[in-house]
């Protein structure tokens, strides 16, 4: 459904072009500073129309706290919140009224609800990543003061891929570039394809890899509750998303376990140390200390801006005339998406453990 | 935790060295007919000792129903069953009673929980996964009835790898090998590399793709319900579960949207059809009728037949000394484990959508 | 926390002097006719101000939606909606800020959460309960469509009790006094009470009955999921309520089995009827298809028109001063949403029942 | 369905006259030391046959551990346990192969799943309960070690009603007879009733008073989340429970708000303590650090001694004959199931509550 997490939890709604897309966050621990700045600042990095690579759509994006925040800080109870929806256009739809988009939710939520709602995609419009990301930016906020530090950026756009492992990368010049990818020469190349693809009404994907650095060991859950089944479920919800792996992931495959088994060695002051991480910082559901690293891959968009054969809700054969503004590439305003449910699965299952771990034992 | 499920929910324990692992069924539909001969078949798909390519161990693996089952029928009460351990062999395992093993569960539990159950890895062995087989068979029966058919097999071993698409393999070669590689001759090679890696003492990971016949459209639901992130979910959720792809996958970020768009078409018969499945059957977290089909990968086990550097729990260094005994490679057993996991997902969702859906609407 | 329900869902937020008080609706069924004229009459039944027997507090209490609906219609997507507060009087809370209402939730939130939020009790308020009018005035206008109707009275305030059986009243008779009780003559005596205390500055509790009919036999399920259960945690979920009962409850100890046993009897249509109803519509946890009917107990409201002494948050004692508005008497407010409880509790279940029978058997 | 709870969670399973009754408990803290003996020494407070005022059925329900306890210890892993059937005469209950008992759940089962476990009424027998009070032990183990203590009675059977207020009772005389009424005279009343009804083969109902010492302020949560509107769930989920109330409950609708506030004063120490408790402990849903008491209402049971006039599955009217071996009152059995599910639902509220607080801030 529509509701996320078992303590901190993010309820969300919104249609694209309806009246406001926002959400419920439950379960924030009360007292917590509420960062009003930062939420605004993570909002725009998904916000469209910050570059040229990105839809027109003209939105501010201005969010509006409803209740949880008292003289600045959150109390404890639902921290609710909303976006108004201004630059709708939904006209730019009304060709779209009765026609299915190849590829698009269009089709399925016909087939599961009876109706549609074609305006800009409605429910399974991007747009309602939006609440995803202020839930994200608390949950980073209270991260950081733990030391757990969420980061990600693109490492892939179509067949141009960033082949340099996350550590020797310079994460602070992920922001200085359109596409989000911290090496500026992989970056350009990537610029230079958006550009095409984009002149060619066509549409183009790519992977985002995310690292979490300063996670304690002992996060996660045997059996159902491994984190890296959470994490799947997180990152296989956002729109578009095809793949997921972590540690050495799909890669893997191709060693054996003598090659790829992180060793231990007792470290100079006498804690445990790790000789490699090809497991990602997980290991059997659990963290064991160590960055945990993973990629998602998004597929093209479906939505293109030039025609193709579709069909329409009588089932007869006609072509798409879409008129309307979106994004070439996802991948760089799928960016801080991907951080934000990074930093809610990991705060989530950081308050689970405050309460599933002994807490009446001297251990 | 280790409850699986909204409707029909799996709850499952024991541990590998334990008296019986097991588990309770609930929310099982009253009035099916449990197929116990169905059952114990797919246990045995998954029970140690069935080739020699498995590890040694010797389990009968008799499921004992203890409730929810008259007459031969679900009563619509929770069907409790357990299997009892018999060959245990715990004594192989005091070597390791302080010693943690190099990317095994053994540390992160230990740093979770505070205590050490050494024997067989307690409750992060695989020997879990048996409560999910005895699900996943249930689960089997009741979709194959509405015309759902789930079919996994092993797609790649180590750099082995299956070439085909699956609408081109004949599935009924899938139990012919002891790999479940439905391509004979590819299965030679595969079962080549597991001896020659067994033989070393060491291990090898894979690839397992899993195919869902005949699953209607309309399955899955919106934003963080999505049938993607389900699956993804349910599939790292296995033991070394690494990555998790459907439709295109990691492999779709090569392609434009104009090329992977699934282009719909009018059958003579009228009815809407697509062109092509790039998307694996799921567009927008929602079924479209179309076939689904997902990969996962799995990493070499870590617990290796030859000695490595280690550490135990005082912090000093060691090696590992292990004698127990260990697959070689897990994938020929996941394979049912794979199947059980989607089958138990498809029916928790089409129970869902029984109930989402509108049941009032002449729709 | 602040979700209710399995399918039909409720998250709510909202402080008594914030923003707005409002939630999100999920697992509406689509297709749904949202009737906006009904679910404001609803809520007026609930305004403060409706007459000179309730708080002065004027509120419009005007929904505004803001997702999931479209062209009037619920689209299956969640459904967001709000109601500003306008009346606040905050300052009229000065002297609270720092003083603990005697058998208020001041004290208790203080010990949870470590802050204060003194401006008309915060998300303590009876305020909150308008987003359960809401979702309640939905769940009532399709369980209509299904024959179920659900009917709620205030059957006591202090010692004067109505003493007749439901079955006897004219339902229709229940809004022609401020009360809410149907028996007008009854009415005016309770009327009389609450003027009298409320001129001495104080407050008086009560029982509400509320009547179930056209529910239809199997609803509920077994064990942890009763219906009663349900029932139980909806109604004591509510602000003031002490105690609830069902069928013949805690007047039922008194008689033997031979007495209070429902005997069935075959109707002259060849149906099974039952020759009394002592069993309240649910029997171990599941319906029968009789009526419902059950009793909310709710305590005198804790803050009162005149001084008491208190104690502030130093431990220093002092007396309450308070000058807000606030009524005498919560019943007659409550009975909406007594009823809006109960309508959500029965729908839930109706949708549960859906998906957790068989609904792939013939039967 | 089957599973209680959020953090502490139960998983039931078993039919009375099945192979065996039994559960799961998840989310017991780890390296908690389980007592045995104890969690025996509750059981045989639950058992059948235990003196003659119970039903002369003979179960020696010995519990079986199957796993998640190593060394004695918890190992934070599912805690399975069944405790066999043994004394199950099935044959006793051929007489009612088709027939449906007077306010029964024989009827309501027979609708909602479509078929009859005629035997011992299946899943809806109080056997069940069972598993209920071996979870129940595994929490007051935890809970007696935070200082929370859980004790119930019997505080009314039909009219013989014991007066005193818990405070003036002693409790150590709970055990001392067979009706589990601490005031040995009106346990001597009660004791003549219950066998005068039991000559009759008739039934009687009553009331059960649960008192929780030690219980810390700031417990529960506001809202759907309000601990007795929880515990309100937890005793209505037991079978022939009709009633809950706590503190004044509902005799408090008699009292005017200046009278039954619970006043706050200042300590000798300087702390705050309260002049009376009729609140029951808990104020807006919240713990207040006072004792928790609250009472529950049980029917008598449906099933009679004696002949009833009752239906068939094809609606023919009938007469009951049952030969089986009942209850004719199930208080004093009841009060260790309803101690048990207090103890459950305090420590799942104790556990949750170490994640929602603020775990990260100095306060």
């Amino acid at each position: 459904m529509n509701t996320w997490g078992t303590i901190f939890r993010l309820t969300s709604f919104g249609e694209s072009h309806g009246t406001a897309v926002g959400g419920i966050i439950d379960g924030c621990p009360s007292n917590i500073f509420i960062d009003a700045d930062f939420i605004q600042s993570e909002l725009d990095r998904r916000r469209p129309g910050q570059s040229d690579l990105t839809t027109s759509r003209k939105e501010s994006d201005r969010v509006e706290f409803l209740s949880g925040i008292y003289e600045g800080k959150a109390t404890g109870t639902p921290i609710a919140f909303m976006v108004r929806n201004n630059d709708q256009h939904s006209s730019d739809y009304n060709d779209l009224k009765d026609v299915f988009r190849p590829s698009h939710a269009d089709y399925t939520y016909y087939m599961k609800y009876g109706h549609r709602d074609h305006r800009g995609g409605g429910r399974s419009s991007a747009r309602e990543t939006l609440s995803r990301v202020v839930a994200g930016a608390i949950a980073k906020t209270i991260l950081q003061e733990q030391g757990i530090h969420i980061t990600a950026y693109t490492s892939q756009i179509g067949s141009i891929r960033l082949e340099k492992p996350y550590a020797e990368l310079d994460f602070s010049s992920i922001e200085k570039t359109p596409v989000r990818c911290p090496d500026l020469e992989t970056a350009e190349r990537m610029i230079e394809l958006v550009r095409e693809v984009q002149s060619a009404g066509d549409s183009i994907g790519g992977v985002i890899t995310c690292v979490c650095k300063g996670v304690p060991a002992g996060l996660g859950n045997p059996v159902f509750g491994k984190l890296n089944a959470a994490l799947a479920n997180a990152m296989m919800s956002i729109n578009a998303a095809k793949g997921f792996d972590y540690g050495m992931g799909f890669e893997g495959v191709h060693g054996r376990g003598a090659e790829v088994n992180d060793l231990f060695y007792r470290t100079e002051s006498g804690t445990i140390g790790f000789r490699s991480n090809h497991s990602g910082g997980i290991q059997g559901g659990i963290t064991n200390g160590e960055d945990i690293y993973f990629r998602v891959a998004f597929k093209p968009v479906a939505t293109l801006l030039q025609s193709q054969p579709a069909i329409d809700k009588e089932g007869r054969e006609t072509v798409t005339k879409i008129t309307g503004r979106h994004d070439p590439c996802v991948l760089p305003r799928a960016v801080p998406v991907v951080e934000a449910m990074a930093a809610m699965t990991i705060l989530d299952e950081l308050l689970k453990d405050h309460s599933m771990q002994n807490p009446f034992s001297p251990y």
